[in-house]
C-alpha cells in the first residue's frame, strides 16, 4: 500500500541536470556527475573560494577541479571574482535546477572534522616538533614522498593515544618521511617506537632529533620491497603507515605491517581519497588481509604541496585479527611507475621548456640559473 | 641495518599480562585480551564510572562489561565507590604492567567525536521533533526495533546535509523506528521523502506528524522481506537505514535500498560496533554490493534503552556503483531468531520469576499487578 503519489523519477537521470553530464564526460572525472554536483556545492557554500580548498572540500585531484572549473567558465556559470564566484546563470542553476539551499558550514569548527582535539600536553608536542619539520630534506616525488604538516603528525599520534594504541605499545612507522614518529616518542607512552624507512636522509634527522630530545626511536633502513628482518617480524602491536598511493603500493606496505604484527594488533592507513572504482578494489585488499576498518575519518591529514591529491587524505583505524600478508607486484609501487607521465615545465625568467619523466621538478635547475618554473602540460605514457 | 637493539618481545604476549587472558577466557568476550584492556583504560581515564558508560566507551555489550566488572572485582582489581574504581592493586596493575599514563580525553567536546555540530537552524528542529519522539509507540523487540534518541536522529539528518545528501534529492527510509525522516523532512532541503516501514503504529505518527508540520514525507507500509514495490525501484538517490544487527538483517535492509537506488548512490548505514570477525564478514558483504566505506563514525549514534548494544552505534557513510543486491536467508534476520534467548525475569514487587522467550519484557505483567522486572538470568538456546 502506498500513501501517495510518486514523482516524477529519480532526480539523477533528470534533463535538466545535462549540464553535470555533459561536464563530468568532458573531463572525464571517475567521479561522473556526483564530482561536478559537489564542486558546484562546494563553491555555492563557500564562495568566493581558491581551486585549492575546493580540491581539498572535494577531496578530488587538484588539476581535475581546475578543469571543471574552467569549463563552467567558458558556460558561463562560474566567473573569478578572488576566487571562483557563481554567476547569475549559475546561481539560477544550482538553486532552481540542483536545489541548493544551505549555504553554512556544519563541520565541528573546533576539531575540524577531526573528532579529537589536542590539550595542553599535545599542543607542547606540537610546538617541539615544528622546527625538526622544517629540516625534513626535499621530498622525493619518485619515492612518492610528500610532507604531512606537523599538525597533521601530532593529531596522528592524540588519535592514537585517545584510541589507546599509544602506552604500552611497541609501535613501528612502516615509512616515516611524515616524522609521526617525533610526536608519538615525545609523549613517552609507547613502550618502544620503530622506524622503517629506504630513505637515509629521513633516518638521519630522526636519530638527531632522538638524540637531541633524548627519546628513544629506533631507526631501520630498509627497502621494503624486501621481506621485513626476522628480529622485526611478529614483534609489534601497532604500526601506521602512509604508503604510494596504488594498490600494489598499499598492499605491500599494509603487509609488512602485518609481518611486525603478527597474527593481530592495529594499523593506522592514511590513503588518498580514490574515486570510487579504485577504493573499492583497496577495500577488497583489506578485507582479504583479515582487516576491519573500525573508524574512517575523511580529510584528517593535510600536506605541503602535493596538490595532485588535493592536499589531504583520510586516516582510518585498523583492526586486524588472524591477519593474512598479501603482496602484488612489488615493483610497481610508486604512482610514477605505474602511469609514467611526461611533465613540460617552462622557465619562468628565461622561457626554455624542460621535459621531465620521473624526474623531480624539485631538483630541476634552468641553464639560465633560475629555479622557477610553471608546468605547461602533463602526458601519462601508455 | 638495524641501529639499537631489539626490545623483551612483543608486549601483547608478556607473562605479567596473563591477567588478561584469564579474564578474556572467563568471560568469553571476542575482543579478547583487547577487550578487558579496553575495559581497565576506560576506567583508569574516567573512574568513577558506571558500568553502562563504560561499555559505551568500549564499544562493548553491557552485559559483557557486567562480567569482566564482577571478575576484576573478585580479583581485587576493581572495587566500587560510586562506580568502577581501581584498587590500589588494580592502580598498580594498569601503571606498571600495562603502561597506563594518560589520564584526560582528546574526543572533542564540542561535536562528541561526531565532527559536525548543529547550527541554529538544525537546533530549532531539535527542538521541533522531541515532543514527536515521545510519542513513539512501546519499542517491538522482536523487530529489533530499539530508539535513538532525538539528538542522534537530527545528527544525522546534519551530517546528511553537510556531506551533500538532502538538497535536491529523492530519500528513502528503509525502516524508521529512529524517526530520522522527520528532522529531515523538516529542513525542506530534500524533493522527496519516503519512509518503507512495517510497523503501522510508526508510520501513523509520520504520517500525523507530517500533516500537523505541514512537510511532505510519504509513507509505505512493505515487508521487507518481499522485494520492494516496483514503484519504488531505482528511483532514489541516497537512503539510510538501522538494519537489525544481524548479517542477514543487514544484507536485506542494504539490499533493499539498492533496489531503490538502482546502480548508484549514496547510503547511510547504522550498525552495532561488531567483534572483529562478525564485522569482518560485514565488510565482505558491503564490498561484495560494490559500496565503499567513504566515512565510518563510531559512536555516533545513542539509543534510549537496549544496553545489550551499549546503547551506542557507528554511522558508516557509503558510496555505490554498479550496485548489486546481495539477499541470504530472509527469514533468520532479526537478533532473536538467530541466536533464541531464554531470559528469566524476577518481579520487583511479589518475587515471581517469569521466563521469556522471543516475549518483549515491555508488555509483561505479574499476576501482582507489578511492571518492574529484574533479569536475572539469560541463557542462549543452541
Amino acid at each position: 500500500m502506498i500513501i501517495g503519489k510518486m514523482g516524477k523519477g529519480k532526480v539523477k537521470e533528470r534533463e535538466d541536470r545535462n549540464l553535470l553530464k555533459r561536464v563530468a564526460k568532458k573531463v572525464n572525472i571517475s567521479e561522473g556527475e556526483r564530482g561536478v554536483e559537489d564542486i558546484l556545492r562546494v563553491i555555492y557554500r563557500n564562495q568566493p573560494i581558491s581551486t585549492k580548498r575546493i580540491a581539498q572540500l572535494c577531496k578530488l585531484p587538484l588539476p581535475i577541479v581546475a578543469k571543471v572549473r574552467t569549463i563552467l567558465e567558458r558556460e558561463r556559470i562560474l566567473k573569478r571574482e578572488n576566487g571562483a564566484v557563481l554567476t547569475e546563470k549559475g546561481l539560477e542553476f544550482v538553486e532552481n535546477v540542483l536545489k541548493f539551499k544551505f549555504k553554512g558550514s556544519l563541520r565541528c569548527p573546533l576539531c575540524e572534522g577531526r573528532g579529537i582535539v589536542l590539550n595542553e600536553f599535545f599542543k607542547e608536542i606540537l610546538e617541539k616538533v615544528k622546527p625538526w619539520f622544517r629540516k625534513r630534506p626535499e621530498v622525493n616525488t619518485l619515492l612518492d614522498q610528500s610532507y604531512a604538516t606537523p599538525e597533521t603528525s601530532v593529531y596522528r599520534a592524540a588519535l592514537m593515544c585517545e584510541r589507546g594504541d599509544l602506552e604500552g605499545k611497541r609501535i613501528i612507522f612502516i615509512g616515516d618521511d611524515d616524522l609521526t614518529s617525533l610526536p608519538v616518542a615525545l609523549t613517552q607512552f609507547p613502550e618502544e617506537v620503530y622506524v622503517v624507512d629506504i630513505d637515509e636522509r629521513l633516518l638521519n634527522l630522526i636519530k638527531s632529533f632522538s638524540e637531541k630530545e633524548g627519546v628513544k626511536i629506533r631507526i631501520v633502513k630498509h627497502d621494503l620491497r624486501k621481506e621485513m628482518p626476522e628480529e622485526l617480524k611478529n614483534n609489534f602491536d601497532v604500526f601506521s603507515t602512509d604508503p604510494p598511493y596504488t594498490i600494489d603500493g598499499l598492499k605491500l606496505f599494509l603487509s609488512r605491517g602485518v609481518e611486525c604484527l603478527g597474527e593481530e594488533g592495529v594499523a593506522y592507513l592514511s590513503y588518498s581519497h580514490k574515486p570510487i572504482d579504485e577504493w573499492l578494489k583497496v577495500q577488497e585488499e583489506i578485507t582479504k588481509m583479515n582487516f576491519v576498518i573500525s573508524e574512517l575519518i575523511p580529510n584528517f591529514n593535510y600536506y605541503e604541496g602535493s596538490e595532485i591529491i588535493g592536499n589531504t587524505t583520510f586516516i582510518a583505524r585498523l583492526i586486524g585479527k588472524r591477519l593474512k600478508v598479501n603482496i602484488g607486484d612489488t615493483e610497481k609501487i610508486y604512482t610514477g611507475l605505474v602511469k609514467p607521465t611526461v611533465r613540460y615545465y617552462k622557465c619562468l625568467k628565461c622561457g626554455k621548456i624542460h621535459k621531465l619523466l620521473n624526474e623531480r621538478i624539485e631538483s630541476l635547475r634552468c641553464e639560465c640559473g633560475s629555479k622557477k618554473f610553471r608546468m605547461i602540460k602533463r602526458e601519462k605514457l601508455s
